[in-house]
């Protein structure tokens, strides 16, 4: 049997339109559970607060929707097929509870600013819960780079030996890609730390709600101005949250092509450690990366789950339509997977060993054409003759001179500066997400006394 | 416990890896079991064939491989999280079974070109089930066309009204494009015939196999050419029947713009059944065409199963990378929701309804114009001129004259021919689809004779 | 005949080759042009400070770069197809001019960063641009408000009327998309600030270069860290920037989704100027509005600006590959294109006229079923009861009562708020600009005195 | 001065819209000019033909646009941006040269199927202009597998060495994936050749054209039957092109990938012609592979075609709306963009040299562990065992065996195969192209004798 819909009325709907509506809705639907049911609880506090409800009605609400919350996240309370979605599964159990206080809960509030909210909330913590895992994958590579960072390394441009580098260079670079994304991130969530709830259906409640109330109740830095915006800006910050995973993925992606290389055979400037490693059913000598070149393909996926968001919001007038419903599924995927891939590749460093005596034979003298060519240059040989001299003279054959001190040196200052800026922005990520976590915890908790 | 790998030599692999290296292979090899199974019935059968295997462990093998497929089919049977994927689970209960027997049927043959095969046979039958519910779509479309094709309906472009046009003109218009997808898949069917088996790796096998053998018992029209590109045209033709299936949902989602439209009340040229319209948590009053808002936002969706194929089988250097094994879920979610979208489509038609006197009150005299100037022009008047001789002449407020006869008489013999094609093209799928189950079904099946 | 490649060794490209890789390159070139220069010369002036050039070398540099610039912003001086690209046309014509001096302007730096240098002084230009005509787009929309805002509007859900609004609450949620983005442009800009002068080929320089010198005199907030990570950077940077316009185009695109609804005969909300509407070349009587649906499709076109850029820079291991070149082409287009489309936007809403008697007569009496059912359960009726108690009784004919006054007055003093913050926003954004074009005259001009 | 606008009616455009709305559309109608052209003396005869214009009237019309046509291919008559578009630019000149008679042309049809049938045309062509390139790409991989095809090649699986293979493996899977898009785009070009004029609007036109007449006046197999269908299908056929020209170019990347790695030191599996190789304007010593990046990156921006058309189509109602305009910039680049990416493809494996001693010593013996396992399975031991032993076993370290010979001649037998069916495709594309330029001369030409 289903649960009655919130919009019943008495008619029946057809139930293949029902099965194609519904669709895994209901599945995605325990992931914004917690966020649905605390976001209940400060709307309930709130119409008490202007007059709704009484001191014990909002009391009973708050009490029941307290041990719904801590049932769900037991996996005791959840939302199923025979439920529409989550929001039903919520006042029915209310009303299951609570008799007629369970069916005065949804007042001045439509499912479409409902899920607003729980998606706002889950989206602003997802914001934060990424910058700190990107802090910990900085965190491997400061490792990686305190480990083997004067491990000289064969720079290349174009797929070609160039100039002398470093692992010291290499391992930065992943390094000052986390902390612009998590400097995008605290922007993000800046933005999404405004509460949409009071739209109601994108047009202002009927009741005279004080908007401002709930948002401070949940953490919000105010609600959000436009009650027709807090219809369309779901889909726009949905969407730069997609994006900054997917440039968070592109450098994962560009990190894992270069392991894919440099553990070629051919390459070998880096071995990995063979629990790592997977192998071939048929050819019994195979050791392959299969974890680097899942990581790439993760990468692509994420993508994907960004364009996917994109065409569902695309090309629609303004107000809510039902495609919304197809938003949440790549949202919410999009999400998770890039946590699998930031966990994976913040697992990896510390099982990659350069291979020093095939790196070494590799910094050959051409690398150092360059250098040549402006130490002449410095001599006063205008740069472009001292290039085309130095390309002339062939190179006497053995091994680079390595990366020029100052080079070396700036590095290591500036991964220093990197460090600083590393610990900050973990601080300031986990304060936040504590002190949010706390106002939802009080959202549930007693009503305090007046 | 998890089943031991195919490629266990012995080392240990770290479990986190294993996790992310597996993902939801498992789950998704679910739905390859069957095809895999079949697959490896006609491997073995050509073991025998070729003299690796005698007849009595071939009739073993098959026998097994039988019950297999039909303990896969009844449930009783399937990939689990422990089983690395599906051709592990497939190896290691025959070897539960049979002993030593069980281990010889891999030989050969590789993990690779046995996904090759499953994923192949699949696709296949997809091609083929994809157009035989793209003829039931023609069928509700002809249906709908018979019994509200002469109601006549404002023809718009740019939105604005235009011309007089008939649901017969427009229903056409979504059996045309269904037909075109049908030779499609049709084409597709052909490039997809041919049987991967033998590739191995992607440089053929080190045992001289029977390719033709093995084609001819799966119902084939013959082996692939090139091994190595047995590896390589997995992403292409999968990538084309995406992108046929994306086509198809282009489409669907036109048809449901139009719906959206006609169903507000601002158009209100159609009614939708009660049993199709959903309500509103918030508002008593809404009855709304969800079902058309999420066949719209469906084909988003599908749009971006292709792309998400895309990404992942993107530049990446010939042969195998494990990178593919995420080719498999928008491959299979796109075929899955692609059948969902169609049916729903197809069910639709018979539950719209012309709402003939506002389709009657909009055909306005205005539409007439291009009519009118070329009448003019047809008794001599230069058509540009007479363009602007009735652009200036202010049209007799009124009713439209309706569509010309000749357009009505075009509309009618163009119908009796795509009906014509359509029953073909259905004819010739289904043939198709029943001969090449009973292939597999024989292969499956008791050893013939001698 | 070609400008001879700054990499020329005396042997000969295949010129079929050449063509390939010079591709339209040279003409994309034209616009880095100004930015290339003014960073020559910012170079030009740290060698001089660190001793390579000495004084009056400088000054000869920087004054031949002057008038390079000025020729090339009054276009006489432009890239060619002959010259390789725009690096090469102003290495050329400085030694055609200086002679053994204009060869010694490259040392120390690579066209790797020196594109890069050009194109992140072009992309922090743009996104200032881009957000002072969003600034502009608020402008429009406000006055649009104040003109119309207190029209009602039925608003739609699902499009299906649903509930009153007003030209007010419609026209603010543009404008909080506008600002949203500002804000978003304005992060970006910090990030678009640091300089990235001194990677050469992304190995650092082998000259002892002083970059915070020449960040210093561009303006940048300071010189970017990893030598690496400049080559890396550049596609994340741009690619946020191209989203960002993709999702501006977004609510362009839905603005214009609207307008397509609301200027159709069967809606009629709006009328637009007949100077912005177009006809057929068949039909006399249609005045289209081709304006609107170009404005829908052109933002089509930014989105695939951004799917371009991503698909060049995808899937690269670390450091430079010549695949870069083609990022150009969507980044620059992408740019102009969200100009033009912003202009328009901004120029439409003078010329929408709210169609007062067609609205008045949409406001109809179901609009005010939800509100009829909280005023039940504002007098203690379960809300759920309410609304199936207002669902069942049949609404009276006649028009609805209109917006709450409380929906009415917040809308107003969020308007009053947003415009504080679109003020304050333009000024940053003027501010910052002006800053930055006078740091970048400086660099071009005199040499100060010692 | 602008040319008057077909649809011109007295009122004024603003300037600004005008330029908004013709955007670059003049520019890219110059590529449609010859087919435009050549479709309106088709559609002059037509005219005659049903007795609306005297046999003279069309003798002066054909004169004329042959004339007009001849201009055209000489670059003497083209589209301005003072014209509107292609169409009015002919309409213009047909009047200003034969005055009233030019104003009659445009009887019975409109811009719509207009340039539908022009695009039509011209896609039509590029179907098959492109399979030839492809045939060409294809001949020169047969040229090149002639010359090295026996030279060893280490198989890679994952990146990692797995099983001998020989460049005639290698080979033989572009030439594979060159038919396939030969046989695709054969079955396109069948889909191509239906003619969609006589649609007028997407409703038929009001004047009773001989569609059949027309049809196969221009070389189509029959007029495409649903009027509304002719506006609606060509996003969908223009998308299956490019498509499929992304699949080529999926190909293409593929090549590009390989030859990128095999040209670095590391690998140093080939070396490219030094005329093919281009350079650093810092490092002297570099010889990079650019045209190998480009064609590699060229293949990403010819993804970035097919999604720019698919977004521009995407989620619009039924019949026409402006917003195709912005369809022809990705079909004409897209097209011209794979025009010269096959160019450089079939320019390159001339140009390419295995490096056999490095390729000899890559041969390794581990190589051959999956063939010491078969034949150890062959022996009778169960293949899995067979597996485990080889694993366990030190492979002797030394040169591999190479490839089993039945490998090699399967792939030689498999090439002649090829080589056949690539003749015939070859041959069947050159006739059916000059079978169709010569229909079009016919229409063109004079009047056929009564």
């Amino acid at each position: 049997m289903t649960t009655a819909n919130l919009w019943d009325k008495g008619g029946t709907l057809d139930p293949r339109v029902r099965a194609f509506t519904v669709g895994d809705d209901w599945l995605l639907d325990r992931a914004l559970l917690p966020w649905d049911i605390a976001g209940s609880a400060a709307h309930a506090r709130m119409l008490g607060r202007i007059g709704v409800l009484d001191a014990s009605e909002v009391a009973a609400l708050v009490a029941e929707l307290r041990s719904m919350h801590e049932a769900a996240r037991a996996g005791e309370f959840t939302v199923t097929e025979a439920d529409e979605d989550g929001h039903t599964a919520i006042e029915a159990r209310l009303t299951a509870r609570l008799g007629a206080l369970g069916r005065k809960v949804h007042l001045g509030r439509s499912r479409n600013d409902q899920v607003a909210l729980a998606l706002r909330l889950l989206a602003r913590d997802a914001a934060l819960d990424l910058s700190a895992r990107l802090g910990m994958f900085a965190e491997a590579m400061f490792a990686f780079v305190d480990r083997h960072g004067d491990v000289a390394l064969p720079g290349h441009t174009h797929l070609q030996a160039a100039m002398p580098s470093t692992f010291a260079l290499w391992g930065q670079a992943w390094i000052e890609a986390a902390l612009e994304s998590m400097r995008a991130l605290a922007h993000l969530h800046g933005e999404l730390n405004r509460c949409p709830l009071g739209a109601a259906a994108g047009f202002g409640s009927p009741v005279p709600l004080d908007r401002g109330a709930v948002a401070l109740a949940l953490g919000f830095s105010a609600p959000q101005r436009s009650v027709v915006d807090v219809i369309h800006s779901r889909a726009r910050l949905e969407g730069r949250l997609l994006h900054e995973i997917a440039v968070v993925g592109a450098t994962l992606e560009k990190f894992a092509c270069d392991l894919s290389l440099y553990l070629t055979r051919e390459f070998g400037y880096l071995r990995m450690d063979p629990a790592f490693r997977t192998g071939s059913s048929i050819m019994p000598q195979k050791q392959n990366p299969d974890v680097v070149e899942l990581l790439r393909a993760r990468v692509a996926r994420l993508r994907a789950r960004h364009e996917e968001h994109t065409w569902v919001s695309a090309k629609l007038p303004s107000n809510y339509h039902r495609d919304q419903q197809l938003l949440k599924a790549p949202l919410l995927r999009g999400i998770d997977e890039a946590r699998e891939a930031l966990d994976m590749a913040t697992l990896l460093p510390a099982h990659l060993f350069p291979q020093e005596p095939i790196l070494l034979a590799a910094m050959t003298t051409d690398l150092d054409a360059a250098r040549e060519a402006s130490e002449r240059a410095l001599e006063g040989v205008p740069f472009r003759d001292a290039y085309r001299e130095t390309a002339a003279a062939a190179p006497a054959p053995g091994q680079s001179r390595g990366v020029p001190p100052h080079v070396a040196d700036d590095a290591r200052s500036e991964l220093s500066q990197s460090r600083g800026e590393c610990t900050r922005l973990r601080a300031w990520t986990l304060e936040t997400r504590l002190t949010l976590a706390a106002r939802l915890e009080e959202a549930l908790g007693p009503m305090p006394l007046p």
